[in-house]
C-alpha cells in the first residue's frame, strides 16, 4: 500500500439550504476542495459519494454519477456508498483505498445530504431506515430512544449526571459559535438546557444534533505525485471501516459500541501510535451521551469518565484531548452522508494551523463516524506531514 | 495486483418473493454462495452488498450490515454501494478490489432488491431516482421513454425492424424456459409480440423486462488462496466500472451508450483479449432494444448490425456470441441491484459447464450491468481456469 495524503478540502456550511438540489451542494464542495488542492480535474481517478437518504427524502440516486457530470469531471468509476450516518467515513476509506492500492494517484470524495425540506415526520421515517426494523421496529425505538436507553445504562453503572452531560452541550454549543460552518452554536446555561423540551427523557432538545443540509468533500493523492501543490499535505496514518451489531439486542451492553472500540484499536495499531499522541477529535456526537460514549470507546478519556472529563473541561479546547472543537453534530450539525467528510475537513484545518477553533500545536488528529445502531464505523488518524 | 478467482456462486429465483424481507434474501443467496465456495465465514475479509432503491420502496438502509449480522460474519468492513442498475456490476468490482489489492483474501459480495410488493406508480417514481431529474424530469421521461427515443433513432439510422426487435424477445424468453431462475420464460410468436399492450411507442409489453425480486451472491478469492476448494475456479480477468452522462442531452447519440464502449474497451485490453474471444455474455437487455445496442457497444456485433444478427439466430444458442443465455433481463428478470451478481452466476454455471442452456465448450464469458441513462455500466471477464 502506498502513503496517501490529502491535499484540498471544501465544505458548505452545514445548517438550510432549501431550495438548492443536492447535487448542487456537493457540486460546490467537490468545486471548493478541487479548488484548494490546486489540481486539474483531469487528474482525479475515482470518485466516490457518501450519502443516506437521498433516495427516501429526494427521490434522487446515482448521485456519484450526477456530481461527476456536473463536476465535468473524467469518464472514471464514479460510486455512493451507504453504511448510514457512517456513509462519509466510509466513502473517504474507498477513496483512501483506491490510491492506496494504486489504482490511482488522486481521488475526490464528497458526502452530502439534504433533510431540513422534508417534514419530520418523514425525517424521522427516513431516519429509521439505518435500524433493523424487521427486529427492533416492533419495539417503536427511534434513534432518540436508542441513546436515551444508552444514557440510562451509563447514569446507572458509572454515575453520570444531567450536569455532566449538560458540559458535553455547553463545550460543542460553544465551540460551534466560532465556526463559520456551523448550524447551531449557542452559550447555553445549565437551566437553559434543563428547561430545553424533553424528546426521549432523558434527551432534551439541546442534547440532540439539528436536522441538517449540507457537503463536504477531500481530495486524496499518492504521497509520491504530490508535490508542488499549495497546502501542507496531510498524511492519512489509518483509514478503518468496522461494523457491529444491527439489531439491538446484539448490544449486550449499551455503554459500548463495539464496532468503535475495534475500529480505534486497529486504527491506532495501523498508525502505530498511542490514544495519548492524538491532539483532537472530532468524534459522532449525534448526541450529547453519544459524546460521553465515543470518548470512553475510542480509549480518549478512562471508561466510565467521559462525563467527568467533560464537566472538568478536559475535553475542551486546551484540556488533556480537545473533542468536537468544531462544535461536532451537535452544534456544526448532522447532514447525515456528509457528516464523516465534515469531520475531516475540520481536522484538515486544525492540522494546517488554520482553524477558527485552533487546537495549539495540533499534529495528529482523529475523526470517528458512527452509524445506526453502531452497525458502521470508521475512524480516521491524520498527522501534518511535517510533525 | 493479485490474481482473483470466483470460487462460489448463489442465488434465489428471480420473481415475486412477497412477503420475503429484503435482507432475508440477500442472506439466503449469500449462504449459497458460502456453501458452494465450501468456505468458513471466519475467511470472509470484506463485504460488499449492490442495492439500488430499498430506501424508498422498502424504508431499510445500511444492508450491507444487516446482512452481515444475520449471516453471522465477523467484524468486518461491510458496504453498500450504488449505481443505479448497475449496482450489482459496481459491488462485484469492488469486492474484486479488496482481493486484487490484498486488503483480504476472500469477499462476498451480493446484490438484492425487492420491487413486487410495491405499487406501479410507486415503483416508476423509485426507478426515475436513477434520472437526472434536475435536467430531465420536465421531459417527463421513464426509463421506457427513453429507450423508446433509442428504438426509433436505431430504426431510422439502421432500419432495424419490428420483426428483428422480436427476434430478441423470442430468443430470450426461450432461453428462459430453461433456467429455473428466470421469471417469465416463454415461447412467443411475433404475433404474440406484435399484439402485446404498448407500453411507450414502440416498446409493447414483451420489450419490456418485469419487475422482479430477488438476490445473487458470489464469493470471490485471491487465485493463490483458493487451492483445496470444491470447485473450479473462475479467474477475472477484467473487472472496469465507468461513467456516462445523467443528463440525456448529455448522449449526443441515443445508438450508443459511452460508458458501455469504455467499459467493453478497457476491459477486453485488461484481459488481453478481443471481442471474438468472448464466447457468451450476459448483457443488460432491460429492454428488447437495449440487447441491440449493448452488443454493438460491446463490440460483439457489427455496428448497426444488432437486429440482423439477431433475426439470423447468430445471437442464439450456437450462434456466432450467445447472448444472453440465461433469458437475460427480459426473461430471467431485473431486481435491479441483484440484477449484476445475477449475470455473474449465469456465467460462472455456463464456464464450469453447468448451465441448463449451456453454451458448449464455453471458455470465456462476460457479463454487462448498465445503470439509469448510461450514468454507470460495469463489464466483467471470467475464464475456466483450466482453460
Amino acid at each position: 500500500m502506498r502513503d496517501v495524503v490529502i491535499v484540498g478540502v471544501g465544505s458548505t456550511p452545514f445548517g438550510r439550504h432549501a431550495g438548492t438540489p443536492i447535487e448542487q451542494l456537493a457540486v460546490r464542495a467537490a468545486a471548493e476542495a478541487l479548488a484548494d488542492a490546486g489540481i486539474e480535474r483531469e487528474r482525479i481517478g475515482s470518485l466516490y459519494l457518501g450519502n443516506f437518504i437521498s433516495g427516501p427524502l429526494n427521490g434522487k440516486e446515482v448521485l456519484a454519477g450526477l456530481v461527476a457530470d456536473q463536476l465535468g469531471l473524467p469518464d472514471i468509476p464514479c460510486t455512493k456508498v451507504e453504511g448510514a450516518c457512517a456513509s462519509g467515513g466510509i466513502a473517504f476509506r474507498h477513496a483512501w483505498m483506491a490510491v492506496a492500492s494504486g489504482q490511482c494517484d488522486a481521488a475526490l470524495v464528497v458526502g452530502v445530504e439534504t433533510m431540513t425540506h422534508a417534514p419530520t415526520s418523514q425525517i424521522t421515517a427516513a431516519l429509521n431506515c439505518a435500524m433493523d426494523n424487521e427486529n427492533d421496529g416492533p419495539s417503536g425505538l427511534t434513534f432518540p430512544g436508542l441513546f436515551g436507553l444508552a444514557w440510562r445504562q451509563h447514569a446507572h453503572r458509572y454515575g453520570t449526571s444531567r450536569a455532566q452531560v449538560s458540559a458535553v452541550v455547553r463545550k460543542n454549543k460553544r465551540n460551534g459559535l466560532l465556526n463559520p460552518l456551523a448550524q447551531m452554536g449557542a452559550e447555553l446555561s445549565d437551566e437553559q438546557i434543563a428547561a430545553s423540551p424533553s424528546i426521549c427523557d432523558p434527551l432534551q432538545l439541546y442534547d440532540c444534533c439539528p436536522t441538517s443540509d449540507g457537503a463536504a468533500a477531500v481530495v486524496v493523492m499518492a504521497a509520491d505525485a504530490a508535490g508542488g501543490l499549495p497546502r501542507l499535505p496531510i498524511d492519512i496514518l489509518a483509514a478503518v471501516q468496522t461494523r457491529g451489531s444491527a439489531r439491538i439486542a446484539g448490544h449486550p451492553d449499551l455503554c459500548t459500541f463495539g464496532a468503535t472500540v475495534s475500529a480505534a484499536a486497529r486504527a491506532y495499531a495501523m498508525a502505530g501510535i498511542a490514544p495519548s499522541d492524538v491532539d483532537l477529535v472530532e468524534l459522532h456526537d449525534c448526541f450529547s451521551i453519544a459524546e460521553i460514549i465515543d470518548s470512553e470507546d475510542l480509549g480518549l478519556v478512562p471508561r466510565g469518565h467521559g462525563g467527568g472529563w467533560a464537566a472538568e473541561g478536559r475535553t475542551a479546547l486546551g484540556g488533556d484531548i480537545a473533542i468536537n472543537p468544531s462544535g461536532g453534530l451537535l452544534a456544526k450539525g448532522h447532514p447525515v452522508g456528509a457528516t464523516g467528510l465534515g469531520q475531516l475537513y475540520e481536522v484538515v484545518h486544525q492540522l494546517r494551523g488554520t482553524h477558527p477553533n485552533q487546537v495549539e500545536g495540533a499534529r495528529i488528529g482523529m475523526t470517528h463516524n458512527l452509524g445506526g445502531t453502531g452497525v458502521a464505523c470508521s475512524v480516521s488518524l491524520l498527522r501534518r506531514s511535517d510533525a
